[in-house]
């Protein structure tokens, strides 16, 4: 019963859930804010700035976000597939992303407005560029065959320890840029407690909400992906020893 | 000279002293924004808005933060002291951070402005009851001489979890802070590149890099704080056990 409780931990598949269930309440209050006070999203359009913020909330939140719990959730395939799902997750992340860039600085340049001058742009563009970096280094160290063993957990808890933070860093973007969004539209009017700045407001602390679960979960150790076979003949820790368990390959 | 490593890892001090620049850096570039374009500090006129972002960015960001780091940079001190002088610059961070909060609803309240409507200040709310609550809580488990050691150990991993969650999410308040500063003041000018905006721009890249070194130095999970000899003995692990080395009380 320990052994079954140690392969899937028994609150994790809810923290899991509770953490879906944000994610897809963000992305679903995103789109009913650019519905209901933005007037939709459209190309070719006025409306081509709306598919910015909707882009980054899917691509830089919610899938990235989910790319990092991949190994939390795939606890029994093969580590190379889970490897695969969460390169592939954040893959797609990113060229939804790139979408949302497309749109805002295309937007930019048809109506003549300046670039790269706000705290959420700055932030913005470093966030994308250390993604990229992450993901084509993460790529090099643990998918290209090339990389040794050793080379790889010495490199492993810095790319776990940077992908936490370039999420988290995803998420503090997000609300510089909710908050830059409202300002510019209704100014003064933010303090009357208009329906929109309230909307937004809550879509803000949704977003950090998402943030900590998905935090909360990569950060309990008991809930890290159990070692297998090999690995775990290197690393086995006190507590197995302790109880007499020998490593077993599952 | 592995033993010696082992109390006082050789980079640790380096990460240290970085971080501690860049605190400073960043309540002296508030100060010389707040001097240069606001007109400086007071509390008896218009100027009593900005006591609100020196208290919280010396409050919330520098001493939370430097609080969080008491583990780290006290390593052969007994337990007991790190833990008084760690609940104590909470305190000084608490007070602090009470007056910037008193100010900025003293100066609504003068001026007629409406209180708590936007992001910054719903989340800004949110993180100050967060921190204190988390200090009482700390308190009566790790100060407070009622809870049994098991407790302690249960409790203290989530402890450390909400504590840097809390000191990240005030570096992301502070951010939802200056960019609502700038953009009352500037509006559309804070796209013309103005000095002011680039500035606090600048400032709160300086925040992230605070927050995100702090972070660094207590994910290191070489850097914690070695156990002492009766709590060595009981959690003593694999590595120590394969070295052949015997807990020491240092």
């Amino acid at each position: 019963m320990e052994h079954s409780a140690a392969l899937v931990p028994a609150t994790l598949p809810y923290y899991v859930a509770f953490s879906q269930l944000l994610g897809l309440t963000v992305v679903a209050v995103t789109g009913a804010w650019l519905g209901l006070y933005r007037g939709g999203i459209a190309w070719e359009s006025a409306l081509q700035f709306n598919v910015h913020p909707l882009c980054m909330v899917i691509g830089m939140i919610f899938l990235q976000g989910d790319a990092l719990l991949v190994y939390r959730v795939f606890r029994k395939e093969a580590k190379r597939t889970t490897k695969v799902l969460h390169g592939l997750l954040h893959v797609v992340a990113f060229i939804i992303a790139l979408v949302g860039l497309v749109a805002v600085f295309d937007y930019h340049k048809k109506k003549g407005y300046a670039d790269l001058y706000s705290l959420h742009s700055w932030c913005g563009i470093l966030v994308f560029v250390l993604y990229f970096v992450q993901w084509l280094v993460g790529f090099s160290f643990f998918l290209f065959p090339g990389a040794s063993f050793s080379l790889r957990s010495r490199y492993r808890p810095q790319h776990i320890f940077f992908g936490a933070t370039i999420f988290l860093l995803s998420v503090g973007t997000a609300l510089l840029g909710l908050k830059e969004a409202l300002l510019f539209k209704l100014g003064t009017k933010y303090s009357m407690f208009e329906p929109e700045g309230l909307l937004v407001n809550v879509l803000g602390l949704l977003l950090i909400c998402f943030g900590v679960v998905v935090l909360y979960i990569l950060a309990q150790a008991d809930w890290k992906r159990p070692s297998q076979a090999e690995e775990q003949a290197l690393s086995m820790d006190f507590k197995t020893l302790t109880e007499g368990d020998s490593p077993s390959p599952q």
